[in-house]
């Protein structure tokens, strides 16, 4: 094993439970306009319609969160209530990063056996601030912040490191950005599911049929799985 | 000579136009509000104040300009008017790339000799969106979409791709950005002046004093500069 990659949102810290906190603030704000049920549909068609364009992270949602607003009020929307979307939104941008259970302790063990990187997807200064906010950036030797995970994308970043994929390692909470791509092109995956997973992350049984990847219910027990893998195959 | 690295906005193609005219379209929506002068100042100081927490880029950019709305407004804006601006903000991740005159033949030429990269500071997707608009991906080794250009990043990048600053050269518009950090740790540096230059990125004579780089007035003579340059020292 050459690289060992690890997923950031979800799987080193918690991320999630930040969106959907903001995601029910603006429920709140908006609750005299519409039902939660109508905005939360009408939000996740917004954000996906805007991933296009906009891409993941922060600014995005926020920008998606106040097109929402407006598209739901029939533009009746004041300004002022658009600053309060945008001061919840902001809370995104600098949340106190809370590192996942056993992470501390994993990397420590793994950093001194191999090189490890950060490769996350999402917004470039959103994501380096999360890496400098959890403390954790001194365990790893690379960070690569892409904007779509997928197989083109993880054969640029094998690549660029010039690593054969049966010498990469990918672990991460998403089936679909950090083990089914990866798996496709012949490399290894460790899926080690979040509480809570954005729907747009979610794949199907069928797209699982056959497919070859290992699922840890915490990150501690990959300790155990790399004991006896050599750090330089 | 081992890597030579451009700046992409208003190095290979055009970029500040579109900023400023969009910035002039929210004049013209917020003309029955507030002038344009006061306008201005009070979007550029939200601009700035932003930059810490939203980085570079269209969206933070499209942000700002709801914000500074807002402020100007006292809040009295509609959600409509706001999405007049957010509609004409989506404008600059989507506008047609117009390549500088010479560049697609510099890049031509000196992607058969040099290691390329472009390099450039912003939003990642709509870095990566621009250089694929471009058409002019293909003459780059590598990219890399970096959160700020200064001596740190710049160190970063060298050792990354293990590159000594005295075999590096930084091609770019922006004295600020592109000149004087890489000067600083011992790069080489070219600066290739635009039409115009956004204030954030001017610096003063007192910070020129004593650096040492070559300014040229179109991208052209680059060619009859880096005629005598070996590819690897």
């Amino acid at each position: 094993m050459k690289l060992i990659a690890f997923d950031a949102d979800d799987t080193l810290w918690a991320n999630e439970p930040n969106y959907i906190d903001v995601k029910l603030k603006l429920c709140e704000l908006l609750s005299h306009y519409v039902s939660e049920e109508t905005l939360s549909q009408q939000f996740y068609d917004s954000q996906i319609r805007n991933l296009a364009v906009f891409g993941y992270g922060a600014k995005s949602f926020m920008l998606s969160m106040i097109e929402t607003a407006i598209e739901l009020t029939n533009g009746a929307i004041t300004g002022s209530e658009i600053q309060q979307i945008i001061d919840v939104g902001r809370k995104l941008l600098d949340f106190p990063i809370e590192v996942l259970d056993g992470v501390n302790e994993v990397l420590e063990i793994l950093s001194k056996r191999f090189d490890l990187m950060v490769l996350t997807k999402g917004d470039l200064f959103d994501q380096e601030s999360k890496i400098a906010r959890s403390g954790l950036g001194h365990y790893f030797k690379h960070v690569e912040i892409i904007s779509e995970k997928n197989e083109q994308a993880y054969e640029r970043i094998l690549q660029k490191y010039q690593i054969q994929p049966a010498d990469f390692l990918m672990i991460g909470n998403s089936l679909k950005s950090d083990v089914l791509p990866v798996v496709h092109i012949g490399g290894r995956a460790i899926h080690i599911p979040y509480e809570t997973t954005w729907a747009h992350e979610m794949v199907t049984d069928e797209q699982l049929t056959g497919k070859s990847f290992t699922t840890l219910s915490n990150v501690r027990e990959l300790l155990g799985l790399l004991e006896t893998v050599n750090e330089q195959v």
